[in-house]
C-alpha cells in the first residue's frame, strides 16, 4: 500500500491570499451565519441579506468584508477545515470536528498514511482523514447505504478531496480490500463483529480505534479486543467547552455538547496466544479481585451449608473484602 | 512561503512492518511502563526488568513480545505522535497531546501548511506540528531560552522531525523573519503584545491561535484581538476523560488533568477600519447593555440629587433592568 | 439571633402517605412533563391531557396512576425540593439544584440555623434555604425590585416555606438588620462592594459565599474577601451530567448545562491585620514569583541600558525564569 | 415512623462565637493543613508546628489567630460540614461531600426526615444524612462489618450527631427493620439485589437513591428498578472544578477528583401492574427502534434465504433504517 504519491501540483496553491474561480469560501454574516460556497464566475448568492456576484468576490484578498447589493456586510474568509467538515450535506449524524481532531492524532496519521473507515456516512471524518494524510496518502472507506454513499462522494467532491479517498459501497463483513494499513477506524454499531478482519487489514505496528455512543458499546468491544489479540487499549471521551468572547465578562457557554461518543483505541499484536498478558493494570487487579471474592463466596457457601446441618459451627469471623 | 516541496524518499517509506535500525520504536512493559528508544546495532536497552540487545530486535515485526535477559515479557510497538510528544526531555511544562491534536485541527494544518510557532519551549508541540506539516511544509519556531532552544532541537532530531523545521533562537518583539505564513501559534505569557507582528506575517486567509493558562491572560488577549483586526474569535477548553479500560466495570479514572490552558483562535481581517463589525454576537449584546446600563445610572443620580434638592419627586418606578 | 423556635405541629406530619387537601403535589405525563399542584376541594386540573376533579385525587396514596376524564394517565408524586426551586413563577434567572444544593452544604446549613441571602430574585434559593433550616432556623431575604419580591414572597407562600422566611424590599448597601447570622450568601452583580456590611452580619465562626457568573467577577470579589479579611477562601464549580437512563443504552445527554456561576465561599477572621497570612498556598506562591520577575526584569533592563551606552557589555546568560 | 421529636435543647446553642469546652473545632495552618480537634481542658495539640494548650483556645472568638509555644500561627475556625465529613477515621473509601450534597437535596432530606441507608462504611455519609435531618429526624443505619460500625459509631459520636442515628449491624438481605421511611439510600455492591426490601421500607411517596461506580452497575440497577415497581428514574454524576483563588491568576486547579460515582434516584409507584407506562422517553424510543429493527433483520435473512434457495430475487432496495 505504501508507494508514494506524487505531489499534485494544486495542492500547495490552493492557498492563495485572493478568492480564486472554483475555490471554496466562507461569507461570515455579522450575525454569525455562516455560508460556505464554491465560487464561480457568472454565479450569484442570495440570502436574507440580499445578493452578492461571485464575479464581485473572485480576486478579493481573504478577510476583506464585503456588502450585498442592499448593503449589508459579510466577511470573506477561507473555509477552516472544521468549516469543511460542518457544512456538509447530512444523511445521518455526523462525527463533530472535536472528536475528528483527537482521533486523527490517536491513530498518528499524516501525509502518506493509508486509512481504512468503515462507514462512511455523510463523509464528514472522512473529509478529516484525508485532509490529514493528502497529498501522499490514501483513505479507503466502505458504506453499505446508498444515499449515504451518494451524499458521502459530492461532500469529498466539493471539498476537492475526492483524489484522496477510495469509497467502496459494499459491507464489510467479508473484511476489507486492503491490507497493510497503518490505521483503520470502525463507525459502525457492533464495531466487535469486524475484529478478525480488522486484524488482516492492518500492518503490524498499526493502530486501530472506534468511537461508539453507549457505554455497553465500550464493554462488548473490550471484550472483543482482550481476546483478538490488541494491546494497548485505551477508552477516552473528548469534550470542549466554549466560552463567551467577551473580554470583561468572560464566562463558559450556557449550554454544551455533554456527550458524542467514547473513542476506544487499540494496537495490534503479533502473538495472540497469551492474550491476557497485555491487558491495563486496571483489569488484571480486577481480575484478582474477583478471583479471591470467589473464593470468599464458596467458603460463605461452605459455612452456611455446614450450620444448616448442625454441623461444625463456625464462629462468626470477619472474611477479607 | 508557497512553493513546492519535493517529498523526501524516506518519508513513507519509514513505517516499515518490522523494526530497522536507526527507528524509533517503542517497548512497554507488563506493568504499562513505555520505554521509547532508537534501535542501532550494538547496543543495549537496559532497565530495572533485565537487559535486550537492539540486534535482537532489529527485524521483527511491530506488535512482537520480546523478553529480556532475565526473562520479562516487553511488547515492541512503533511509537504514536502522542508517544513522540510525550517523551521529550523536557526543561518546561510541555504542551498536552489533547490540545496539541485542537490545535493542528483548528489551525487547518496540512502536508505543506507553514506555520509559525513561539515559543519553542522543549519541543513537544513542535513535534505535533511538523508531523502536520510534512513533508511538504515547514514550522517556524522561536525561542529564547538558549536551554530550550537545545533541547528542542535534540527532541526534533530524535523524532526525525528537524528537517521540516526551522529554528530561531531570537525573541519576537521585532517581528518574524517570515511573511505569508498560512498559520501562527503563540505560546508566550503575554500574547497581546505581538498581535501587530502576527498580522505581518500571517497571509491573508490564515489561521491564529494561543494557548493561556489564566483567565486574565483570556481577557487581554481578546481585548488585544479585538483592537487589532481579528475576527472569528473563540475561546475553547479541551477535556478528556479517561476510562478504566475494563469490560464488566466500566469506569471513568478516578483523577484528571483538570486544566492546561484556554485556547484561543482568531482570523485576520484585511480592514481592520471598523473592528467591532465582527465582534461575536455575546461581546455585541453585551455592549448594547452596558451602555442602557450606563443610561439608568445617569437617570437614577439625576433623580437623587432632585429629590436630595428638595425638587419636582418622581413617583418611585421601574426602571429597565 | 439563636433563641430555640418551637417545632410547628404541621412540620413533620405534612408527609403523609395520601395526598391531602391543601397539599402541594405533582401530576407527570407518561412524556415526563411535570405539573406542579395545590390540592383544593372542587377545584379541577385542565391540560391538554384532559381533566382531573382535585376531589379524585385527594386521599389517593403518593405513587398512584390517575386518569384524565379522557383516559391518559399520569402519576401523581409528591414533589421533590428541586420540583419546588424549579417549577416557581419566575421574574429573573434562578439559582439551579445543583448550586443550591452545594451551597446548602458549603454554608453548612440545617435546622436552627440564620441565613442571610440578598437578593432574593424568584425565591427558587430561598425555597432551598428555608427546607434546610426550618422549622427552628430563619432565612432573611433581601431585595429591591418590587416584582421580585412579590412574586418570589408567592412563591414562598404556595411551598409552604413562608413562615422561616424574613423578606426585606430593600438595598443592602445601609448593611443589613440581623447581626450574628450563621451564614451570609449574595447572589448579587458586585458582592465586593458588600463586605464590610458581610463582616458586620456574621457571627465569628460563620460561613459567607456568593455566586457570580464571570471570572473577571471571581477576581474583583477575591481581591475584595483578601483585603477585608477573610480566609479559607475557595472558588468552586459545579457540573451535573444527567444520563439517558436506558439500561442496554446507557449514555450521557447529547446536551448538558455548560455554565451556570462560579461558587465563592468564605470565612471571616477575627484579626484582619495581616491579611496575607491566610491566603492559599497558589496565592502567596504567585506573588512570590511576581517579585522574582520584578527583579529579572529591572536586571534585564539595567544590562539593555548599559549596552545601549555602550558601556560594560554582559555576557548573554540565562537569567532565573 | 413519623412522631414528632422535640428539639434537644443543646441544639442550637451549639453555634457560639466563642470555643467552648468539648467543642470540635479547627485549626488550620498557614500551609493550608487542617486539624480537626475536640477541646478538652488540660490537653494539648502536637504538631511539626509545635504545641498548644486547649485552655489557652477556649474562650476564644472563633476566626482568631492563635499561635504554638515556638510561634507559629494558627487559624482557630468552626469545622464545617465537609470538614466533619471528610476528616474522620476511614476503613472505607468515603462519599465525597460533592455527591453527599446532591444526595441529600435529591433526597428531598430536611429536619425531621427519616431515612434509611445501607451500608454505613466509616460514616461519612451518614453524617451528612444525620445533620440534614436533626434534631426532628433520624438515619437508620446498616453495616455488616464489624470494623466499620466500630470506625462510624465513633465518627458520629465525635460529630455530635449520634443521637440522631440508629445504627444495625446486619446485613439487609431479610429487609429493614423499619416501615414507612422518607427515604432509602443504599451504598452497597449490587443495589438491585435489595430492591424489594426496599419498596417494603418507604412510604408512598418516599426518595430512593444509590451510588454505584461502574456503568455496568448502573445498567443492572436501571432494570432492576424498571422492573420493581420504581418510576422518575434519573442517572446522574456531579462534577466540582475548583480553582486557584488568585486574582490576577484565576485558573482551574492542574488536576481534579475525575470520577467517585452515579447516582441513580427514583421514586415508588404504588401500582406496578404496568411498570413500562413511566419509563423515560428515551428508553420507549429505544425500545420502539428495537423492534423496528427486529423486523428488518428477520426481512434481511427471509430474503437471503429465498436468494440462495434460487427463488424469486428481490431488487436491492433500501431497508428503513
Amino acid at each position: 500500500m505504501n508507494e508514494p504519491v506524487s505531489l499534485p501540483s494544486n495542492w500547495v496553491s490552493a492557498r492563495t491570499p485572493t478568492a480564486q474561480p472554483g475555490q471554496l469560501i466562507m461569507l461570515v454574516t455579522a450575525g454569525g451565519k455562516r455560508h460556505l460556497i464554491q465560487l464561480q464566475p457568472g454565479r450569484r448568492f442570495h440570502s436574507h441579506l440580499g445578493l452578492l456576484e461571485h464575479d464581485d468576490l473572485i480576486g478579493l484578498p481573504l478577510g476583506t468584508t464585503v456588502h450585498s447589493q442592499i448593503g449589508h456586510p459579510l466577511l470573506l474568509l477561507e473555509p477552516s477545515l472544521a468549516d469543511l467538515m460542518t457544512r456538509v450535506r447530512r444523511s445521518t449524524q455526523i462525527i463533530y470536528p472535536k472528536d475528528a481532531a483527537y482521533l486523527v492524532h490517536k491513530l498518528s496519521l499524516r501525509s502518506g498514511s493509508h486509512i481504512i473507515e468503515a462507514g462512511t456516512g455523510s463523509g464528514a471524518l472522512t473529509i478529516a482523514l484525508a485532509w490529514a494524510v493528502a497529498p501522499a496518502g490514501m483513505v479507503y472507506t466502505y458504506e453499505t447505504r446508498a444515499d449515504n454513499f451518494t451524499t458521502a462522494s459530492e461532500n469529498l467532491r466539493r471539498a476537492g478531496l475526492l483524489p484522496y479517498v477510495k469509497m467502496h459501497q459494499e459491507s464489510i463483513s467479508d473484511g476489507f480490500h486492503q491490507t497493510g494499513a497503518d490505521a483503520v477506524f470502525l463507525d459502525v454499531r457492533t464495531p466487535w463483529s469486524f475484529l478478525a478482519q480488522v486484524r488482516t487489514a492492518l500492518r503490524p505496528g498499526g493502530f486501530f480505534a472506534s468511537l461508539v455512543p453507549t457505554t455497553n458499546q465500550v464493554s462488548e468491544l473490550l471484550l472483543g479486543l482482550e481476546s483478538t489479540g490488541f494491546a494497548d487499549i485505551e477508552v477516552e471521551e473528548v469534550l470542549v467547552r466554549r466560552y463567551k468572547p467577551v473580554p470583561d465578562r468572560l464566562r463558559p457557554d450556557d449550554s454544551m455538547v455533554g456527550h458524542t461518543g467514547f473513542l476506544i483505541s487499540a494496537r495490534p499484536v503479533v502473538d495472540a496466544a497469551d492474550p491476557g498478558r497485555w491487558l491495563s493494570e486496571e483489569r488484571k487487579r480486577y481480575e484478582a479481585r474477583k478471583e479471591v471474592q470467589a473464593m470468599i463466596a464458596e467458603e460463605e457457601e461452605r459455612r452456611t451449608i455446614e450450620r444448616a446441618e448442625g454441623g461444625r459451627k463456625y464462629p462468626k469471623m470477619p472474611l477479607p473484602g
